[in-house]
């Protein structure tokens, strides 16, 4: 945990958020400034800046988290697709310094944005409500 | 191997590429259409069509290998930053149906394009040069 991390205040439940899944290793969120519908993060509980700070290890539990939750919001939205991104720096359009995962998903004739749009909270609210899951749930 | 796939026709030999670095289990090679340059993409050497398709396992190898040629491209280039992509499905952009993970460097006051320019062959081949690297070079 580090006190000036706005991910690490919504893993300890000070900051809120609109959850999808969690487990020992990872915490799965709206983005909200999604680019599209259902845009969700995933990050690991383990504060690290970025992919190339975080060991092997970490990473590949991340990473199959990251599949699992992918699939869990494709087939639960029936998306057509989607795009994993993950940026290291501001450069690269990292705001927060702690490793993150998009998942966006997409859909046939919608625009391929990566451009945030300001999220309307009832909306989201809505969306937590149908993709948060737990394991053991019977949904994967 | 695809007989079908461009991907594994670059595997095979049988359509060259920028070789930036391979081992037993990727390879990672220019992309010809870049949103930036050093714009990289590693590949399984096996075929899988994208992450849902891919085992822990294999995503986990994989997933290393991007983050140590990323490392090195980032470290090479003196580059401010980097974005990994992956792309499933043609609604998220995916042209090639063989798993591939985008490097994008990054730097500041750039524009942080996610559109493909076509790329010069000259520039493409000396920034290949550039980058091309080996296991126990002493570059990591």
């Amino acid at each position: 945990m580090r006190n000036d991390c706005v991910f690490c205040a919504i893993l300890d439940g000070e900051v809120p958020c609109f959850k999808v899944y969690e487990d020992d290793t990872v915490l799965a969120y709206l983005d909200i400034n999604p680019f599209a519908d259902g845009h969700t993060l995933v990050i690991p509980k383990k504060h690290v800046t970025g992919i190339l700070a975080s060991d092997d290890e970490l990473l590949a539990q991340v990473v199959s988290r990251v599949k699992k939750i992918a699939r869990h919001i494709v087939e639960t939205l029936g998306a057509d697709g989607f795009n994993i991104l993950q940026n290291n720096g501001e450069a690269a359009g990292q705001s927060v310094f702690h490793l993150h995962f998009h998942i966006i998903p997409r859909r046939k004739g919608e625009p391929l944005s990566f451009t945030p749009a300001k999220g309307d909270l009832g909306r989201l609210e809505r969306m937590a409500a149908r993709l948060h899951f737990e394991d053991g749930a019977g949904v994967l």
